[in-house]
């Protein structure tokens, strides 16, 4: 079957990349209000792809936010369904000002990279599954059920996709849901995510006084809420940065010696690491090795904070307010609801009386596993073996991937995350890219995943 | 001699307002370098100003900053000489959504308040000395010399203020130096300020990765910038609100309980201060009171921060930098240098090695004390019971005054701070406001100081 595959591929390689182009030009940040139009040209977008693809019914949902789009094509009833998830909405582009070229332009560098806000995350990567789906019906060889779900609210947190599925129910059965939005090691030691770490996002707003004051008339006596702000944020932090949060272990799932050792057998080189970086040293929890925090241990960042004056120049203010965001990254077995309410009454407690805090929760998502044994599994591990000639190693991923577990709760449907990125493709970042060989790849790669998995699961 | 003040100030009262306002409509904001122009057009409309009042020689001095504006009056060369000091520069109107009235559109409330950005700090306060010497020359009734020296920098901690005296030190020979740029109690219970905390300004940068990083991917691995700043900036604070840098107190004076205990019979009431603040808790330093923490204890206050993302919405970034302004508030005898010396050698000390800081010295001042029995201090106390029928008591006063110690160790001139404002007039806040009374009451309390200054110093 594969030289059939081949030949489609290859004769629409250059059109497959136009309308990756196409797509990743229309600026669809779903956290900007005034980006509504460009979700629903997104959107639209999207459903016409699918529609050229051969997926036989395409919807467009309207939700409460975003929309989402919606595809099927059932060749027999009697066998198994995949469900494809992926998200065409992307992060915001600041600060614009360190892109080399614009975030909606998308420019293939000599490097052979495709630049471009989404090029990555996720829309180069769900357009992979889009074309892997047309190679398979151009080529009559579909082994079974496709269906799709593209959603445009991953980057707020999916705040609509719970009552979605609750909602679709029906629609939306599937034997396994099959998302591209991770990454791997690299195309010569290929990786796949076994496990994702959960998110628990927090807005904080400190504060003090109700209007900005001088800080020489009232400083000293009246409680900065920058000052304020900064004593809780780093007092979430002990000196071995281990967080100091109570209760925050508790669920957190402890391994052995055994499982460790194999985590510590991945790609990692400490020089290059930092060199890539440019840091001169390496710093986190004690006690663990670089991997392990990054996959297995959950972690506290301050993505966000702002307060008092900012600009050019001097000013002793003593602002009325402070904020920050923060986030936790968690992992199984810990639940984002838990890790939220907790983080929050500890905020409460710890803010003196001289100030008030407001806690916001911003959107999370509970750490999922896949288990190295599963037919998914095995299906996505044989793929790549196929098309990259290495068996790809397990890792833990430190990313998350929030809607692996609401699937799982919901739909009751296990998620198998072949990712195709790069650590270091800058997503969320200043010069998102995505590697052109990558992107092949993927297109080469996920029929396969169709093709063992039909076998598989028989 | 009053009443031909009194007739003169009453005839001109609104002229005195108009021209007040004509000088608060030009925006000049020392710190923003598009608004040069603005402080070039301030400078000449008091250069006007002095000129019309009947300064004799007036002239605009250009420096490297903005110009110095000197003007000079002798009556007779045996008579005493006093340097008024005064500055034309303002703050940034940031944030600009929270004025309720346009900061350069002077705008003269039913409450009695002119508001406006530069009202109280300090073009309507210097701007009294230039309507009482006009009062006095008009009336022929000048008792001694006067200088004025106003200058466009003090709100960028004057930096081309000690090269400009270093090279006009004879021009500027005087007896004492005259200041209106504090505040008093109230109308009701006037104080003077016997003394004033000295600043030193620093910003910090901390800068961990070459680029913004997902914090899923790297975050628990890679320090982030934030974290770190905010463990160095809460760290500079123990649980008693001590500061904790070395030797931080070492120069620090101690007063005695008699000296504390004159202090705290300053006005003050603590319920109607957290009422006006709207705070549920004043806090500071352990063992010490408001007016003691204002007043006679250091300080240090985050004045400004910002890092990451701080748009609409949840991005979780690991940002490759975090900054941060902050400021300390010095009482005699710490000396400004050797705190930011200090600071900065402490910060680099903590700072982990997987971060580099920058420590930015911004400007600074030293504390400064008017001695209450000096005569320029008698003078003024004198000048106020006049006027006001009540003894002003002495206060040490929160604000910094950098510019007092400069004239005392190169001019050798001591300064007694004569301030009309409030401490509720929203100094580097939005709203800034001045009382009309308490202009009209400081034009006409100033001649009585010339009057009572050049008597008493026989």
């Amino acid at each position: 079957m594969s030289e059939i595959w081949k030949q489609y591929q290859g004769e629409n390689k250059d059109r497959f990349l136009e309308e990756l182009k196409g797509l990743l030009r229309i600026p669809s940040i779903s956290s900007s209000s005034e980006h509504k139009a460009d979700m629903e040209k997104t959107a639209e977008y999207v459903k016409n792809k699918l529609v050229e693809a051969g997926v036989g019914r395409v919807e467009v949902f309207n939700t409460k936010g975003h929309p989402v789009v919606y595809g099927e094509k059932i060749v027999d009833p009697s066998k198994p369904t995949v469900l494809v998830y992926g998200h065409y909405d992307v992060q915001p582009v600041d600060p614009i000002e360190l892109w080399d070229t614009d975030p909606f332009e998308p420019t293939l560098k000599e490097d052979g990279n495709l630049y471009g806000r989404g090029t990555a995350d996720d829309k180069g990567q769900f357009f992979m599954h889009v074309k892997a789906f047309e190679t398979l019906s151009k080529t009559d060889s579909l082994p079974l059920n496709v269906k799709f779900i593209l959603e445009g609210e991953e980057e707020i947190g999916s705040p609509n996709l719970k009552p979605f599925l609750l909602e679709h129910k029906d629609l939306l059965k599937a034997d396994v849901v099959l998302i591209s939005d991770t990454s791997m090691q690299s195309l010569e030691n290929p990786s796949i995510d076994a496990g994702v770490r959960g998110l628990s996002y927090l807005e904080l707003e400190v504060t003090g006084p109700n209007r900005d004051l001088h800080s020489g008339v009232y400083g000293g006596a009246v409680a900065n809420p920058i000052n304020v702000l900064t004593k809780l944020l780093a007092g979430m932090h002990d000196d071995d940065n281990h967080i100091t949060i109570p209760g925050f272990y508790d669920d957190v799932d402890i391994l052995g010696d055994a499982e460790r050792a194999e985590i510590n057998k991945a790609d990692y080189d400490e020089a290059a690491y930092k060199k890539d970086l440019g840091i001169a040293e390496v710093q986190g929890e004690k006690g663990f090795t670089t991997l392990e925090r990054t996959g297995i241990r959950p972690t506290m960042d301050i993505n966000g904070i702002w307060g008092g004056f900012t600009g050019e120049g001097a000013k002793t203010v003593l602002p009325s307010k402070a904020f920050a965001k923060i986030s936790f990254r968690l992992v199984p077995h810990q639940s984002n609801e838990k890790i939220t309410e907790m983080v929050t009454d500890y905020i409460q407690k710890a803010a003196p009386k001289s100030v008030t805090v407001k806690v916001t929760p911003d959107h999370g998502g509970d750490p999922y596993v896949t288990p190295i044994d599963s037919v998914e599994y095995r299906a996505a591990q044989k793929a790549i073996e196929t098309t990259f000639g290495k068996t790809p190693i397990p890792l833990r991923g430190g990313g998350s991937i929030p809607i692996t577990s609401l699937f799982e709760s919901v739909l009751g449907i296990s998620t198998v995350l072949m990712g195709f990125g790069l650590d270091s493709d800058n997503l969320h970042s200043p010069n998102e890219k995505y590697g052109l060989k990558n992107f092949y790849k993927g297109i080469e790669t996920i029929p396969y995943f169709f093709q063992y998995y039909a076998e598989l699961k028989k």
